[in-house]
């Protein structure tokens, strides 16, 4: 079958609409490292992916999950050490105020279980987000999706931090700080006349589905006091941001802000349906004596397994370290590369977590959204897996599996600058 | 460690009131087949658990797993062959009206799918349940959770049907039929009072959280017709139920009932985490329209490789006769053995999916919840695992792997006699 003859099978089977990348969808077969094969055995670097963060076919994640999948796997209402042996872990890699966990199979799981908890523990209703944030897709936790500032009742959300579109231009990193967080505290107070009890304040840690943006100094962690000052809890969402994405552990790291709960997905077991949520032992033990909260498949030896093998991997080959030079290597050099088209507005981010903004032109900064995504095509043509995202869909997202090496940069970069130069031709 | 330790330590990772199993909780180290093996060596007969359908660590299964983790695992916004062969599979089991499928990780995802897309299809709100149903833990489908019968804005229950503990005594089974219809043609006028549209129906489609209680004939047929006319759809959940459990491939074959939506889950992977929706692609495809609908680990191909395994295991070892047989013969043999307890008020059941119903008497059919449980603690010490649950709490849930055997079935046949008999001493 052809590619549009798989693109009619799959419509007729899922429905059409159901989300494919590219113009030209891939037809994969295999995957190892930071590549994946096609059906033609076509290579392709893959920059997109984050849930594969130790590489495609992970050998020590396929040799766990095999070896426990044939000793035992069996859900939590028994006891099986490797369970627990793995929430220690996973709990050593956090701040220690953080000493529970709670273990589900989905990111949108980890983030309803984070938001009822709250919910619980405030006996709030009321969340505050950004105006571009996805945590999700439950009706609770779907909810804060691109939610309009006051246009559902239990949610507020407020305009993200962005230092390179300002809520106000000509102001310093610190008053425009400020001005953010007027927004947050906006958001708060409306809530009180409202009358609607706060619960808390959720916010992927990088901001990653507003596109990444740089955050004025200090603003997570203020924003954090002024919700926690108002009664509301803070859970950041980690499922994108966390894992060493950052080159540090966690999101909440890099802004320095305190959390209450954290939660977290696509990573943690590379490809093992695996999430879940730590928090401060109070707040869990008041949820799991509402809830009694139990996940069929969740923290199970199978998760336990991979979840480990991927922490221990994390750790043998020393990747916060390699993701933090490479992941600023490859920034560095893709902003030499900028010059070449009036099309980059804006290149950030940390670690192994990059945002090339992509505009109309520098003075403008008017989105180019359709540019984004002619890139995106374009670099898929050349080899090169990456989307186009963020608030605006203008920002070329750049999330590779962390063990992407120099070597892998430059072979982007070989290409990025053809494709760049070839831009003018 | 010993139990307690374990136990304590359990407590200072997860919480307190993570629910454990029995009073002296089980340490498992090994599964095979219909059998669990605790780290002192001992064996226990599986009689309990549903997830690992073609038995604990099914070696179809984890070669199928192994292999494909180790080829290609990956998100369903590129193509791969495998997921397509796996959703026609799943749908050729399928009735033919029901001819797309949602994939996800969970049972409590896939009835989020189906609670969305019923409101989305209705543009309403309002779902009717039993009054003693469970369908997930998310705050959507958590809000049927033993939903009093008026007590919820969007969720009106309905006493669920029974012939043993009938709405009321001494009426046909026809004029019971009558009388359970009755409670939903209420509950769905409620609704029509209230002003707030019906989005839907949802039931397990062998009430299996309710205690697997024998329904008057034609109950959820008619059911089912009733709610459609009133212009709601009909989903039935088959995450316990389905899979062959009944010796049909699912429970609304049983029930002679035709459902709008089917969701599945728990023996789905035989413990991967996989689930899924099935519905007419009208539904399916105005869900997609409104909700681009994305889970980033479901419709994987590791999914599908575990799935498929699932299927072609059930067909190849002829599992629904097996089951058909087995579990007449495990229910007739329970049956002649309840002599000799007053407490055994009822058995019913059907394929391998059996309630024993403990009492004070059988005159009185006063609920022997602690009875059931202290049965449930007696046979784990004998060898069996199986649990107590139902409305009451005081149902014994016999619901073991698929693969169970006459000769299993004999084995818990003469423990069970034996515990009987030492009752009365």
């Amino acid at each position: 079958m052809n590619t549009n003859e798989l693109i009619a099978r799959r419509d007729s089977l899922f429905g059409a609409g159901a989300p494919l990348f590219y113009n030209s969808p891939i037809h994969l077969v295999r995957g190892e490292g930071v590549w994946l094969y096609d059906a033609d055995g076509r290579q392709y670097l893959d920059m997109y992916n984050n849930i594969p963060v130790v590489g495609h076919c992970n050998p020590r994640v396929v040799e766990a999950l095999a070896k426990q999948a044939s000793t035992l796997n069996i859900h939590s209402r028994y006891i099986a050490t490797s369970v627990l042996d793995y929430a220690e872990k996973i709990l050593s890699v956090h701040a220690t105020h953080l000493d529970n966990v709670v273990f589900a199979c989905t990111g949108t799981e980890a983030n309803e279980i984070a938001m009822q908890m709250a919910k619980i523990v405030t006996g709030g209703e009321g969340f505050i987000c950004t105006d571009a944030t996805y945590h999700g897709h439950s009706e609770l936790v779907g909810s804060l999706t691109y939610s309009p500032r006051r246009g559902r009742k239990n949610v507020h959300s407020f305009a993200f931090p962005n230092m390179y579109r300002p809520l106000v231009d000509g102001v310093t990193e610190e008053e425009l700080c400020n001005l953010y967080l007027a927004e947050v505290q906006s958001a708060i107070d409306d809530f009180a006349s409202d009358g609607i009890k706060l619960a808390g304040i959720i916010m992927c840690s990088l901001f990653a589905n507003e596109g990444l943006p740089t955050v004025p100094k200090g603003f997570m962690k203020r924003a954090a006091e002024m919700v926690r000052a108002a009664g509301g809890v803070i859970i950041l969402d980690e499922v994108q941001a966390g894992f060493c994405r950052s080159g540090k552990w966690w999101g909440y790291e890099v802004m320095e802000a305190e959390p209450d709960i954290v939660t977290m997905g696509k990573p943690m077991g590379n490809g093992i349906p695996l999430a879940g949520c730590v928090a401060r032992s109070k707040y869990v033990e008041m949820f799991r004596a509402q809830k009694r909260y139990f996940n069929t498949f969740a923290s199970s030896p199978m998760q336990a397994a991979c979840g480990m093998a991927v922490i221990e991997e994390i750790e043998s080959r020393g990747l916060p370290a390699q993701i933090t030079s490479v992941g600023a290597y490859l920034r560095d050099e893709i902003l030499k590369l900028a010059p070449l088209s009036p099309h980059i507005g804006d290149v950030r981010g940390v670690g192994l977590f990059i945002s090339v903004e992509w505009v109309k032109d520098r003075d403008s900064k008017g989105a180019d959204t359709e540019g984004a995504a002619a890139m995106a095509n374009i670099l898929r043509d050349h080899g090169i897996l990456l989307s186009n995202a963020g608030a605006m869909g203008n920002v070329l997202k750049i999330r590779p599996p962390l063990v992407f090496e120099k070597q892998h940069a430059d072979f982007f970069l070989n290409i990025f600058k053809e494709v760049l130069l070839a831009e003018h031709d």
